[in-house]
């Protein structure tokens, strides 16, 4: 069971919690470099003008400053320090401070806190783990990226469930060409003050959206109407390109953004079936983006909200000679595991790694025991010598304890009890060893 | 080759290093959990209360606040907070907040940034990955732990050596107890006054430690003489205990330590040969360490100064009513890998992960391509598909750029080419393998 610390926002887990939390990460390191995606990691700390940018994320940050700042490095100015909020702000740094170094489209993936100043709640922290992928390029960036980074996605959420036990997902795609291709078809000249207003659907629901787009956007009633016809198409096949067409309306941009959409449901349903859909509500409320966005939900803990989320965007960095397009997908990894954790639907069969316990004789004959546990480390058994010469019983307690299945006894050629059927049999440490399931902590789900 | 970003003292590092570093990350993970050490992790910030109590330390602290703090929220006060200095601090909370929870003696690892505010130079970063070792009893540690962490800190060292040719190391073991009863039996009746000066041995030498030791301390010439006498002992084995005993001093403490020291010495010469030394200068500053202390430099790289140490003490943290003992190892990961980086002496042997670039014919068979690539992802090889239908050649070429070994051309059952040999074979990809030392980039030392 986790809890949030005594600091509100800020989850820490147990040791068998961060096992599983390490298992899954694995999982992701591995997808993304099967695909080509390389490991960077940036520093914590960015320019408050960087950081600032994105007006709206501004009051999310934490300001850094040394304790015993000089004056000068006090002042407030552009070049004040402050925590990064996400991974796509030091990334557009990055590409642009090593960008002579680096060979695009450059395929990066990148594990880190970041830091925000929210209202803690369920699924919404003050620290937190995100991985993200992201593929760019210089200048251009070819269509086809816009299904890989998806796929590769899906494919890595595909491994969790599958390898750890971990809920299937939904993914919710749409494509932001379709849906300004479709307001410009209608005659919107500011689709961007549509796509806000049909962003808050979840929010405040089809009545009001209407409402707003009417009063606001200044949209005729029909015209408002269609927006929201338009919104509440779903599917899991490529039939929501037929029911786009049947409302009628007519744009080239439109057409580039279903021929996008209905290629990438084509392929994830080829690659990993039944897991994505097309979902033309899905705007996603940052306006960096430019093409297809997702968003990602566990099955069953749809409550939780979005554990996944991304898409593609035109320019993620400028110098002023190069500008570097993108697509990407960010991983909510605390946001996924501490809610799990708080329910107990996702625990590791024991809190520790070991999977022996080197009983000792005396303390005269710990040695002994160390050449054991030297014997079963040299073929990649992890153990841990039992910290006192207790009497054989205690010792098997502390190993209960732990949740350690074996207990060896006697030398290198001694004998080991598995604790919890009670056999106990012959053995020899150079070429002993546990059944494949006990070799290390497991990932147990309910 | 890397470089301090435009931010000084804040090092980033190119994907091929960061390939490098997570190789070096796996390798101490392996051994720590082998040994039955848990993983934990422990929020970036901690309240000025518990970071401020060393002294010392005090003035390196970052302090964060929200950038739309409340005035109540902006108020200095004993809970504001300040990014972790080191990961002891914040594992002393951590055990005594989940203590409850957790099985004693509790192994843990613990792999992590941190944040100094100091000048920033080589070896002396601003932020810095730490990965920490630590074993803590509930009120009671037995003394083979003091065998125990070193150990297994110089077999990760050695594991960092063999299996990725990274520098050896030295590492120079003292006790506290040998030198504070060597102090009480020359009437030393304030031992940490003699040790603070005698720490200052590599900065000031030892005529002004002597100097300090009589004006400073009050101790008779010979008694001064005698301590630094103490100080230039060292040995790769026990022979120091008998060059301790000339110095005729006694004391039951000094036995004590001498024995202690002298057990590891010989452990360490049985396990990990040639690698450990008693040094009886190694006084280690923090003033709460109480027996084993020791510090690690990089044969051929001792400017670099430590790159790993720790020590015992009796008391991590204590809530009233229980005392946590423990002994504690801290690898300076980015001080080791840093300089290693920027001298060029350690670099990955390609900056991707791919061992292949599947070649495409036309945009229209790129489906052929990606066919290919998940054959061949499906067996663990990591690979990515061309960017662009460009020539054969052009697309050799931009394999080269990145360093990778093999282009595949045709279908699954097609061809491979080993660019470095020309080479080019029939190959069917649900079969082909790269050669072993080809699959994953390697590590190169110079």
């Amino acid at each position: 069971m986790s809890r949030l610390s005594a600091m509100s926002g800020y989850p820490e887990f147990l040791p068998g919690q961060r096992m599983v939390e390490q298992q899954v990460l694995q999982v992701l390191r591995e997808t993304f470099e099967l695909h080509g995606y390389a490991p960077i990691e940036t520093r914590a700390v960015e320019p408050m003008s960087q950081l600032a940018r994105k007006g709206e994320i501004d009051k999310e940050i934490y300001v850094v400053r040394r304790l015993h700042a000089t004056d000068e490095e006090a002042a407030t100015g552009p070049d004040q320090l402050g925590l990064h909020y996400d991974l796509t702000v030091p990334f557009a740094r990055y590409v642009q401070e090593f960008g002579g170094r680096l060979s695009f489209p450059f395929r990066r993936y990148q594990i880190q806190r970041v830091w925000r100043g929210e209202r803690p709640q369920e699924g919404r922290y003050r620290e937190f783990t995100q991985a993200d992928i992201d593929v760019v390029g210089a200048e251009r960036l070819a269509d086809h990226h816009d299904l890989e980074i998806p796929l590769v996605a899906l494919e890595a959420f595909e491994r969790l469930h599958t390898e750890l036990g971990l809920p299937a997902v939904r993914m919710r795609v749409n494509n932001r060409k379709l849906a300004e291709g479709f307001y410009r078809g209608l005659g919107v000249t500011e689709p961007a003050a549509v796509l806000q207003r049909v962003d808050k659907l979840d929010k405040i629901g089809a009545d009001k959206v209407r409402a707003l787009l009417v009063e606001e956007v200044g949209l005729a009633q029909d015209a408002a109407d269609a927006c929201l016809q338009l919104s509440q198409i779903t599917s899991p096949d490529s039939s929501f390109v037929d029911r786009v067409r049947a409302l009628g309306v007519e744009h080239p941009l439109l057409e580039e953004g279903l021929e996008l959409l209905s290629t990438l449901v084509a392929a994830a349903a080829e690659r990993v079936p039944g897991r994505l859909v097309a979902d033309l509500s899905i705007a996603r409320g940052l306006d960096y983006y430019t093409g297809t966005v997702y968003e990602t939900e566990l099955a069953g803990h749809e409550s939780m909200g979005s554990v996944g989320s991304g898409g593609r965007y035109d320019s993620l960095a400028s110098d002023g000679r190069t500008t570097y397009p993108g697509v990407g997908f960010s991983f909510g990894v605390t946001r996924m595991l501490a809610p799990l954790f708080a329910r107990d639907a996702l625990r590791a069969s024991r809190p520790v790694p070991s999977a022996v316990l080197v009983a000792v004789d005396t303390e005269e004959t710990r040695g002994a025991a160390e050449q054991v546990a030297a014997a079963l480390r040299a073929r990649r058994i992890s153990c841990e010598v039992a910290p006192r010469a207790d009497r054989f019983g205690k010792q098997i307690r502390f190993a209960e304890r732990r949740g350690i299945p074996f207990v060896w006894f006697g030398g290198v050629e001694g004998q080991v009890k598995d604790i919890r059927s009670g056999d106990q049999l012959d053995a020899d440490a150079r070429r002993w060893e546990p059944p494949a399931e006990d070799l290390r902590p497991r990932v147990l789900t309910d």
